[in-house]
């Protein structure tokens, strides 16, 4: 034996392109698998086989739900008028738990990242797009990541949609609650003296 | 939506007790999952579900192979005077790798690891011990980590069968190949002084 069953180097193949596993992590997966019974594997792949029969995309937001349209917007109660747009699914669950936004949610399926090939196109934007044009959206909440593919991203939508009688605005760059001034980076001390409010 | 759909929650809870990944990049892997088209969830499906079908376990050597028993435990042509005793298959394949080793090989299943209840009667230490007292055996190389478990691993080995006339050996330790004193840890310069050979 000078390499794996074929079975196992496919497996470790497929699974070192999951995020955060690379090859070696992604052998260890395996041999963690192979030590598991019948049952926990059967978890496994009923776990993943479920996840795209019983989740399923919002045609108005993108956001995943197990229902279509999402109950975010089926929700009435909610302003039609505010669009938050974020990048992923991730980011609508940790703006819900603040309570603190009660508009919709516009999910983009990703940043604009030219060096991965990822252009505006591959994301859902023009639906973005669209949805200004109707004509009820009142604000648009940038909520992506102040790094450099967020800040493309949110660039890229601005140019697009700032002519079109919606106010635009991004989320605040600043200190994080609880930080201590000394260990900020400069960019990020820098972002907070531009943002200064008045008390 | 304050938390994720039940079929997400669930699978991140399983893929996080995989090793090399935790909670948040569980839950990266679902979503990128997620994302996949069908075609690429059931190529992942089949193979984790091909693994417990195809891959079987050695009842002699208790490495894992297409075959029951393994093509090097039916190897004639390899010394069957000589065992080297290893933690996982993995290892195994390592060693095999530097085509200087002929003779066959023991697959433990793991290391004795007090703290996460790991202790000897869950590894195949009493199946090396019978083969020992088959009578066939000259030589047994503990080839385990040179670390806290793999030492004690071997330790406790060689206080079970060093009466039982076989000669037991331990992988030498030392500076890696191509490696530099300069940045050595004192313990492996340590081994690597104790261990040193007459040239």
């Amino acid at each position: 034996m000078n390499q794996y069953p074929e079975q196992i180097k496919l497996l470790i193949e497929k699974l070192s392109r999951w995020p955060g596993l690379g090859p070696k992590s992604a052998e260890r997966t395996v041999f963690y698998l192979l030590k598991q019974n019948k049952e926990k594997l059967d978890e496994i792949i009923n776990g993943i086989a479920k996840l795209k029969e019983e989740i399923k995309i919002c045609d108005n937001c993108f956001n995943i739900s197990t229902q279509n349209p999402c109950p975010i917007c089926l929700d009435k109660k909610r302003d039609q008028t505010m669009v938050c747009v974020v990048a992923e699914p991730q980011d609508v669950l940790v703006i819900e738990k603040t309570d603190d936004f009660r508009g919709l949610y516009h999910v983009l399926g990703g940043l604009i990242i030219p060096s991965q090939n990822i252009t505006p196109d591959q994301l859902k934007i023009k639906e973005l797009a669209q949805k200004v044009e109707k004509g009820n959206i009142k604000e648009i909440i940038l909520a992506t990541n102040p790094d450099l593919e967020g800040e493309t991203t949110a660039m890229y939508i601005n140019e697009l949609l700032k002519n079109k009688g919606v106010k635009i605005s991004r989320l605040a760059k600043g200190l994080p609650v609880g930080s201590t001034i000394e260990y900020a980076d400069e960019i990020t001390i820098s972002s907070a003296l531009k943002g200064r409010q008045q008390i």
